[in-house]
C-alpha cells in the first residue's frame, strides 16, 4: 500500500466515523485505515469486535465501547459506517478542499506533528491543514496552548494577550482554538507581535467558527495555520469541541488556562493534557471571580502550575534559555536584608548620628559583630559608617 | 525547684535574651532555666559554650551561634547577659505587669499552649498574657492564622475579613499579628460576628502597637487575648518581628497568607510555619497585584494551597465538618451534563421537534441508545419526550 492509498483511507475513515468513535480507532489501530475499510465492505464483524475487545478504552461513557459485548458493538459500528459510506464522496471531498487551499497530513507526512503520537490509539485518522505554517514546526515541545473561557473578563484577556505576545515575540508558537474570549486573545496577541499562532478547529476549515472570529480566523489563516480533523464540511457542535480538545493538549508541551468557569471546557483540555503527560498551568485571579474558579480548581486539585507572567511559562519548556528572569527579583533594598541585617539597621535612628558602639548596646552585640554588619549595609548603600559614626542615607 | 522559682527564671531570661538569642534558647534548654542562671551568675562559660555547640542552630546567619569557636561565643554570650543582667529589675516588671493585668504563663501551667512544644529550642522562655481568653483554648489544632501585607489592597482586606468572619463565626480563633492592613482585617472579621480573635504582638503588651491600631488591639484584649513573648516595655522593632512570626506560625495549625509582597514579613511567617509541619494556604489574586505576588509565589514555590473561600481553609483543619460543600458546587444546568449527553442534546434543535431516529441518524448512532441518553436528558428537564417527539424545553 503507497502513502497514498493510505491518505486516501484515513481521508475517508475522517468522513465515516466522529472523532470520538472509538471502535473506528481501535479498528484502525489494529489493521490499518486501507485493511479496516476493507472488513468494512465485507461487513465481517468478527475483526471489528476483537479490535474493540483489545482496545477497549478508558471512557467508560462512550457508547461505542461501553457495551459488554464487543459483538454487539462490532455490529453497530458496521450499521454506523456503512450508513455514511453510502452517502460519502471522498474524491468530492478531496477536490473542493484543494480548490480551497487546504491540504490533508496523515502519518508518515514529514508534515505530521510528532506530538500527536502521544494520543496513542486516539490520534485522528489525518489533519486538515490551510495556511502557510507547517504542523509539525509550529507544534511540539516549544509550542504553548492557551486556552480559556469565552466568557472572559476584561483581566483575563489583558493577561491572554499579554503572556501570548511576550511569548510568541520570542519564537514560541501560541496554539489555541478560535473562540471567542480568551482563545481570541491569545491568538491577537502573537499576530500583534508578528508572532506564530495556530487555531485548532472543530468543524470543517471552509467554516470559520465562530463568525464574530471570521476576520482573525483568515489573518491566522494567511500568515500561520489552521488545524482541524474534521474534513471540510463539517458542523462544530459541542462534543466536536469536548475531542477536538485532546488535539490542542496533545500538540502543545504547556497548557496554560488563563480563565475557566468552576465546569468549564478548558479544563477538559487540560485534563486531557494531564492524560497525556503534558504540563498544565493556570493563572490565577480574584477569588470571587467566577471565570477564575476553574482555574484555581486546577492549581488546587489538578496539580496545575500556578503562573503570573509569561516568563514563569516560559519556564515550562524544555531548553529554556536561563538568561531570563522573574520580573518580581527587582525590588525595594530592604527587601535584600538578612534578619541580621534589618537588626542592625532598625538600631540606626533614621535622622540622626549613632556609633558602632551605642547600636551594639542597643541590641546586646558585641561592637566587632555590629561593625561587619554596618560594613556590608555601607557597601549595599543604606548606611554611610565613618570611623565612629554611623548614620543612614 | 517549685513552678514558680521556673517562672521567675524564665521571666528573667525573657528579659536577658532576645528571642533569636541561640546560646541563651541553648543554655536553658540544656540545663534548664533556673540552673542556667546559676551558671551566668559563676560566669562560667564552659557549660554555655557546650550548651552551643550541642544546639547550633540551623541559621546560619545568626551571629550568637554562627562562629566556629563556642568557647567565642560562650564569652560573647555571658558578657551579653550580664551586661543586662545589672540593669534589670525583675521584681519591678512582674509587680507593674500584675497591676496592668497582664500575666505569665510558662511550661507546666495549664494555660501554656502545647503547640509551642514543636518549636523545641526555639519555644519562648514564657508567654505574656492579656485577656480574659485561654491561650491554650484558643491557639492549637483548631486554630488559623490570618497574616500578609500591612501594604494591603480593599481586595485582600475584604478576603481577610470575610473568611476570618466566616471561620470565626463556627467557632474558629483566628491568630494574626494586630498589624495594619491583611491583620486587622482579619481580627476585625472576627471581632464583627463575635468570634475568637488572638492579637500575637512582637513587642511588650503595654505597647499596643501600631497605634492607630490601639482601639482594634484593646477590643481584643477586653474580648479575647493578647499574647507576646516580651516582657513589657520592650518596644516592637523589626527583628522582634520576625522572631514573632515564628510564635503565629506554630500556634495555629494552619497560616493563610492573604496578602503579601514578593518579598514579606509574611512569608517568614510561613516558611516557619512549613518548618515545623503546620499547613500554609495563600489566597490568590490578580497577577499584576504587587500585594499577591507573595501568595502566588508561596504557592508555585512552597506548595501553599489555593484557597478561595473559607470552606477550603476548614478542610485544612482536622476533623472538618464534611457538612459543608463548596459554593461553587452548584452551577449552571449544562455543565452537569457528560460529553455524551452534551452530543444528544446537540441535535435537538433549539426551537422545533426531532424524533429519536433522526437524532440518532445525526449523529451515527442507534436509535436506541439516543433514547436511553434522551429519557436522561428528560429526566433532567432539559428535553421532553414524547413518543416519538422529542424538543427542547
Amino acid at each position: 500500500m503507497t502513502l497514498d492509498d493510505d491518505r486516501i483511507s484515513r481521508v475517508t475513515w475522517s468522513l465515516l466515523a466522529e472523532p470520538s468513535d472509538a471502535a473506528a480507532h481501535a479498528t484502525c489501530t489494529e489493521y490499518g485505515a486501507g485493511a479496516g475499510l476493507e472488513i468494512l465492505a465485507a461487513e465481517d464483524v468478527g475483526p471489528i469486535a476483537r479490535a474493540i475487545e483489545k482496545h477497549r478504552l478508558a471512557d467508560p461513557s462512550d457508547p461505542t465501547t461501553r457495551r459488554q459485548d464487543p459483538q454487539v458493538s462490532g455490529r453497530a459500528a458496521l450499521r454506523r459506517w456503512s450508513e455514511r459510506r453510502r452517502r460519502i464522496d471522498v474524491d468530492a471531498v478531496l477536490d473542493q478542499a484543494r480548490e480551497q487551499g487546504m491540504r490533508v497530513i496523515v502519518p508518515g507526512d514529514q508534515e505530521w506533528p510528532s506530538a500527536l503520537e502521544d494520543l496513542d490509539k486516539r490520534a485522528p485518522f489525518c489533519l486538515w491543514a490551510h495556511g502557510p505554517g507547517r504542523a509539525d514546526a509550529l507544534t511540539g515541545a516549544h509550542a504553548v496552548a492557551m486556552v480559556g473561557s469565552r466568557a472572559s473578563t476584561a483581566y483575563g484577556e489583558d493577561c491572554a494577550g499579554s503572556f501570548s505576545a511576550a511569548l510568541a515575540g520570542e519564537g514560541i508558537p501560541i496554539l489555541s482554538g478560535g473562540a471567542y474570549g480568551i482563545d481570541a486573545a491569545a491568538h491577537r496577541g502573537a499576530l500583534g507581535v508578528d508572532g506564530a499562532t495556530v487555531a485548532i478547529l472543530a468543524g470543517g476549515l471552509d467554516r470559520l467558527y465562530p463568525r464574530g472570529n471570521e476576520r482573525l480566523l483568515q489573518a491566522v489563516r494567511e500568515r500561520h495555520l489552521l488545524l482541524s480533523e474534521a474534513p471540510p464540511g463539517t458542523a462544530p457542535t459541542r462534543w466536536r469541541f469536548l475531542e477536538r480538545n485532546r488535539l490542542i493538549a496533545a500538540l502543545a508541551r504547556v497548557t496554560v488556562v488563563v480563565e475557566a468557569s468552576w465546569r468549564s471546557g478548558a479544563l477538559s483540555t487540560a485534563r486531557r493534557a494531564e492524560d497525556i503527560g503534558r504540563t498544565i498551568a493556570a493563572v490565577p485571579g480574584p477569588v470571587a471571580s467566577a471565570a477564575s474558579a476553574g482555574c484555581h480548581r486546577l492549581i488546587r486539585e489538578n496539580g496545575a502550575t500556578l503562573v503570573t507572567e509569561a516568563q514563569e511559562i516560559r519556564e515550562l519548556l524544555p531548553h529554556t534559555d536561563p538568561a531570563g528572569e522573574s520580573s518580581h527579583a527587582v525590588q525595594d533594598e530592604l527587601d535584600i536584608l538578612s534578619p541580621v541585617e534589618h537588626r542592625v539597621l532598625d538600631a540606626v535612628p533614621p535622622r540622626s548620628a549613632t556609633s558602632p558602639r551605642r547600636v551594639g548596646e542597643e541590641i546586646g552585640w558585641e561592637e566587632r559583630e555590629v561593625r561587619a554588619v554596618l560594613g556590608r549595609l555601607d557597601l549595599l548603600g543604606i548606611v554611610r559608617v565613618e570611623g565612629e559614626r554611623v548614620r543612614r542615607r
